[in-house]
């Protein structure tokens, strides 16, 4: 149910889920037309503090935003990070020693308590802290001493989709930003996404709408990427979750191999994510094992390894873009396949059971 | 299948793991009784070091006793923490500045290459590293600054067990002797445990017999716990998807309410493992929208919150001891659970399909 009055004019089920979708070409483009000044001025400040050791703090889809800037940083500025158990502090009240640290809060509204209770902790500890949230006036923001608005403007739906790809542009251009001293060679790396999204959301449509029949009477499902596009495994089986009440598990290529293998047999469906690159390499051992133990795979990616020689049951081929890029496309036919998913199976994407949009855990 | 013939005598199914579940408390006791000299002098050259951040490294079981140390270094120690991602440092290539930092890897066989790779680069980029394997000879502790071992014996069946606990205790006690200077305070809190686990193993077989017909015939089911007993809630999970196929998930009770929430329904089985202390207390509001929402509750847990109002399909209850200390007694039913339900469900969960005991991922 949204706010702005579904109960006087019902909307189809997962319209207003679609439209949030279909907005995201525009929201990735507004935020490299606009976004830079802000970005600029938080990234020096980072830069300015040198922090030793970054922790991520986020819930939900946001937590998979979070895990996509921990590669980021890993990788590309070669900083150690920890993602936060907000429990630490706040239930258990730890006070860590945080100078030289840099907490970085990513959350839609802003608002959730445990997400706050644990910046504000950050921030007493003696942490540099940053908020990327939806929201300028949220409560994160506001405690932070730097705010990061993500521009995806009011989300319809529950389940998040437009906010997710926002978060991940930001963070990207942020810590680029961070790494080079401006966001000018990232806006530019970046520039032809919004036209590739635009493209792939209807490119792609057909091939869900195949697809999605498929899952029709599934109760079960296994995503798995590796590298860059674990985030998207981990983003597309809350989103399946949400949507169509399936029990969608996401690994780790490699952590797949270490145990939950086991439960692969051809009456389990599992998508694929390859990145191009050095994740998409990595996945060719797991690919190999899938295949050999039954699994009927939907592989999506642009890469040649993604299924392109006819292996599997279906393919979704998405335009190969720099790898750290990949992840702001490989969710969108994900996005899709929820929200036809959840409809064919007689649900509402707009308004799962028992979710509200503003999550308040403590 | 085991090195030691099971195919000269082949054993019943699950009396291997069997005969690894039961060990236990003598395995503890005999880290505490013949472990401190090695982990004082570990803790020795840690402390020594006055690392200011804690990178672990592990997957798989290994893991879940990673994340459980997780949380006794930022609660008890005031130390953030990173759960590394392997692939950044070994697929990817990353080189972050890792002095003022400790790398902790955990693994049983102390052979995965990635994990080698992992610490390989780790004490490279300047890192203190320290391994936590049941093999003193393996590849893992010769590369590492210090090793401890976790001395739990040969472990017959491929899921493991009582390499989990044992690793559970040496992580306890290396913690702890790092925060005091000595294991001698950590001994003596946990001197009660081996004597308790051999009388919850004999007390808790009895419900579990009960209990496990409850799921013959069960394709998903939802782990959740928060604090200390979120490990145990992920490694229950990962023992059911390995021995029975299951596809169990787990969640933090906090992150269950950021959108997995809406699978649960009447139709969906749910094992709740509620700590004592606050990480119970924070379990309140969980149960709570668990039971409105018709789940079929397991309560697995000591605490008054722990089902012992009557709610709930069934109880397994656990001797109330200090929180930290609880997942070491909290796996036990768990892992006579995966056993039983595997045999139940006509499988063999000394050797789980697709497995194997060293697992070889890059």
């Amino acid at each position: 149910m949204t706010d702005d009055g579904a109960s006087i004019d019902p909307a189809p089920a997962g319209s207003q889920m679609g439209l949030d979708i279909a907005e995201q070409p525009d929201v990735l483009a507004g935020l490299l037309a606009d976004g830079r000044d802000e970005i600029d001025a938080v990234a020096r400040q980072i830069r300015a503090r040198s922090p030793r050791f970054v922790l991520l703090i986020a819930r939900g889809t946001s937590d998979h935003a979070a895990l996509y800037a921990k590669y980021l940083l890993e990788i590309r500025l070669g900083l150690p990070v920890g993602l936060a158990s907000p429990s630490t502090l706040t239930v258990y009240g730890s006070r860590p020693d945080l100078r030289d640290v840099l907490a970085i809060a990513i959350s839609q509204s802003g608002g959730s308590p445990d997400l706050v209770g644990s910046l504000q902790a950050a921030r007493e500890c003696g942490a540099h802290t940053v908020a990327v949230t939806n929201y300028a006036s949220s409560a994160l923001a506001e405690l932070a001493h730097a705010h990061v608005d993500v521009r995806a403007g009011h989300e319809r739906a529950i389940a998040a989709t437009k906010t997710y790809t926002a978060e991940l542009l930001a963070l990207y251009l942020l810590l680029e930003a961070t790494r080079e001293g401006s966001a000018a060679g990232a806006m530019s790396a970046a520039q032809d996404i919004p036209g590739l999204a635009a493209d792939l959301l209807v490119s792609s449509a057909s091939t869900v709408t195949t697809i999605a029949p498929r899952y029709r009477f599934a109760e079960r499902m296994i995503v798995t990427g590796r590298g860059y596009s674990y985030p998207t495994a981990r983003e597309t089986a809350l989103k399946l979750m949400e949507t169509c009440y399936l029990s969608a598990q996401a690994f780790s290529g490699a952590d797949l191999l270490h145990g939950p293998l086991a439960v692969v047999d051809q009456e389990m469906p599992v998508i694929t994510v390859i990145p191009p690159g050095r994740g998409g390499e990595a996945m060719a051992p797991v690919v190999e094992r899938l295949v050999a133990g039954g699994g009927d795979v939907l592989f999506v990616g642009g890469s040649p390894a993604a299924g392109a020689d006819g292996r599997g049951a279906a393919r979704i081929a998405l335009p190969v873009v720099a790898e750290e890029l990949s992840p702001l496309l490989e969710i969108l036919p994900m996005q899709l396949l929820s929200r036809d998913l959840a409809v064919l199976r007689g649900g509402n994407p707009d308004a799962p059971r028992g979710l509200r949009k503003v999550t308040e855990t403590w």
